[in-house]
């Protein structure tokens, strides 16, 4: 196999040669589309059990809303459609004739779930509404990347409608503490939970929240967004309930989502020059197992003993035993560390002599012998050991690069020199924010929702500064 | 509550009616889009989650393949572009940009699939290729009917590749077996497996398989679909691997899916006057108790027997516990029938005087007594009687409703007086098929894999049959 570039020498060449190599996804025959390939979308399927396990437990339930939204719709709420409009895939043609009204492939969906909400809401006891939806949508993208922007992803979208203000903020901030658990707990990827300045906020939103990121090249990666609508699609789309005492109310919203692009951001977080690190919670395959023999005797002793361990491992696990005879194993070792595989178990004659395998680790490499009775024990505990271990070094990783500064001349020669998260004190204006931007491609990630009191003057103006911010480079 | 329209009355009324007011789903602001509401998304959890482990086991992965497909692509198949580009949705503009090239949202993947498999397909160590994809997909209808025609609908299609002819049969037919098991076993609605005339045939294959399964209304409702594509689509998208003895051979293809149409047939094959007949296997809830009192104290009995019910139950059954005080049983019986819950547990100041409870079955209405310390052990029974049951007489209703006709006279009196399915001998052409249609508005809606020797002259021409096939009126 001819090797994968090195992040050292081009970090945007290695990620796409690896997405591809590894078979996650591939180019689409249309620009900027991508096909997921059944590894990649393997990985998708564990994303989606677990949110939708969370979101369940939580008094959520799925909903399917249509595809096509009326032109007409999209205008409805003035933010929104400047936001979108612009992005939007759109169908002229239908059946063979020109329709009457263009129809916007959903960018996202609020229009058409808040014009059937006024529908289905007219009392109290019709609130809350908690409905989500795994979907596909699609945003015209100029430069285009595998998971991370593409004209057509997969998402989940939750639409919720409440009785009063507070309870919509409530639900924003619980779905945002869920999007962190799972990307701490299942991706192994630590984040910043935080809110976005005017300027990055949802286009409709009162409020945006959202999950940051770091990528090895120490920029920041978007993982989840959770909006607070206040009363903008409620009040566009005519929504209100008739409350307790009998007067009528606006309704108060949520919407939040995760997509596909959660899959580039846990490539970027962990993978290395041999290929995908994937945490055993969100792996398609637990174990490899390989056998290692010359001769037909030892092939006989290697097989079997790697049968007593297949069968000898817990149920819920998903085991490769590689017995394929045309590759040599150091081939195979390639295969499956390019495949991200957690946990490899080889077997050799020596191995089988003294009662006992090895186990090799995916994420630091790492190799022990460990006896054969052990192994069904040893094997969960190991892969227990791979998920903490690769949430540990990312975050270590994000806290050697993370930096705080004083003044906007030390964060311009540090960010060129070093990169990573730049925590500033800020008073600035949305001017001011596009300014950064402009002057050095970094944003405001977030206001982070832990730290977030200034402790000083803003970096950039020297006026007395009313909170503290992330500034980076993102994806 | 107001009543449902009665079957009896207007049908095709009923079915509109039903679905609406059960919430299973709803008609979005485009013509011919539906959404569907989170009680009829349950149930298609329920289907996705059944036919995806039988794909699974059967050595099938899923991925994502992309929404929009060049207009030159669609051109490829000619048999295909013919039957399907008619009825495409047509994106013309992306990003404010008028495209170079129009893009189809797809009605059917083959094309952006097979596209792909000239890329992925080089050896015959690359085959069987066994992928499967649950999806959306757009076909322009003139007459839109919820769940069972609706210009978007959700759907899983199956596309693999084979090194021989007959593997690729053998897989058209592995497939159709799964999807009449899951019809019977599931959706606990009889069906019949067949092979389409040329007339009925999938645009672009080889053979088309079904099944058919019978209305209330005596008509036929497809179920399933299961193509054997040849090479067609290989060769149109020059897909060749390099056999074992390294000479280059086309490759060999089926495809086949069902969709939220299954649905509509579910409701079609079992509801009633009163609302959904849901079977177990596929219930959003499996069953709801009904607390029935008046004074506080009896309130009290009666919800703490409630209660330790709820709690005796299997953790595998959705139980839902109605102790809403704003309503009175009768108008909760009415609500939870309207919505389908197989299975009601009434419990009354006198049942708990007696250490008992009554179960209600929704499916034949069935009233009995149950001792409390046998609830557990009894609710599991009557839910497996419930999915039995339902099959049962599904299958009688279908057989009252089949006839052997000799005669074409016979066949349209029949068909009028009567309706149903008729089993007729048949020498007949595409042409002779066309004129039945014309004539009666029936169609040959399989030649089924059981039975299909003709033993008699054909019905229509007199000729020399060849099969027997099984004509009717269908959805």
């Amino acid at each position: 196999m001819a090797k994968l570039t090195k992040r050292e020498e081009d970090y945007s060449a290695w990620y796409n040669d690896l997405v591809q190599r590894s078979e996650l996804a591939d180019y689409a025959p249309v620009r900027g589309c991508m096909v997921i390939r059944p590894h990649g979308y393997a990985i998708w399927e564990k994303i989606q059990r677990a949110l939708d396990t969370m979101f369940k437990e939580t008094g959520h339930q799925n909903a399917y809303f249509p595809l096509f939204i009326p032109e007409s719709f999209m205008k409805k709420e003035a933010e929104h459609v400047e936001g979108f409009a612009p992005h939007c895939a759109v169908v002229t043609h239908g059946g063979g004739k020109l329709l009457e009204e263009p129809l916007y492939v959903r960018p996202t969906s609020e229009t058409v779930i808040w014009a059937m909400y006024a529908k289905w809401i007219h009392s109290y006891r019709d609130l809350p509404l908690l409905i989500n939806q795994w979907a596909n949508v699609v945003r015209w993208e100029m430069r285009p990347r595998l998971f991370l922007r593409t004209i057509e992803f997969l998402w989940q979208e939750g639409h919720t409608a409440h009785a009063t203000d507070r309870e919509a903020e409530e639900e924003t901030l619980k779905i945002l503490g869920i999007y962190r658990k799972f990307a701490e707990d299942y991706m192994a990827m630590p984040v910043i939970p935080g809110l976005k300045t005017e300027a990055e906020k949802f286009a409709g939103a009162v409020r945006t929240y959202c999950i940051e990121a770091m990528t090895q090249d120490k920029r920041a990666i978007q993982a989840g967004t959770s909006h607070n609508l206040g009363q903008n699609f409620a009040k566009a789309f005519n929504v209100q309930y008739q409350d307790e005492g009998g007067a009528l109310q606006y309704v108060w919203a949520s919407s939040w989502g995760v997509s596909t692009r959660l899959i580039g951001a846990l490539v970027m977080a962990h993978s290395d020059d041999q290929g995908l690190i994937l945490p055993p919670r969100l792996a398609p395959i637990h174990v490899v197992i390989v056998p290692i023999f010359k001769t037909e005797d030892e092939k006989c002793r290697v097989m079997e003993c790697g049968d007593k361990i297949r069968l000898a491992l817990p149920k819920d696990l998903v085991v490769k035993f590689d017995d394929r005879e045309q590759y040599k194993p150091g081939w195979k070792f390639n295969e499956w560390e390019l495949k991200g595989v957690p946990l490899r178990i080889e077997i050799g004659p020596r191995d089988v002599a003294q009662d006992q395998v090895v186990f090799a680790r995916r994420d630091n490499g790492e190799k022990r012998p460990v006896a054969v009775c052990e192994v069904a024990k040893e094997v969960p505990a190991a892969l227990d050991a791979i998920q903490k271990g690769m949430f540990e070094k990312a975050l270590a990783f994000r806290k050697a690069n993370t930096h705080e500064v004083k003044t906007y001349a030390e964060f311009k020669e540090r960010l060129e020199s070093e990169g990573g998260f730049f925590v500033a004190d800020w008073a600035g204006t949305t001017e001011d924010e596009n300014r950064v931007q402009e002057e050095t491609k970094a944003t405001i990630r977030c206001i982070p929702l832990e730290g977030s009191e200034p402790q000083g003057p803003c970096f950039l103006t020297g006026k007395p500064a009313n909170v503290r911010c992330i500034f980076a480079k993102a994806y």
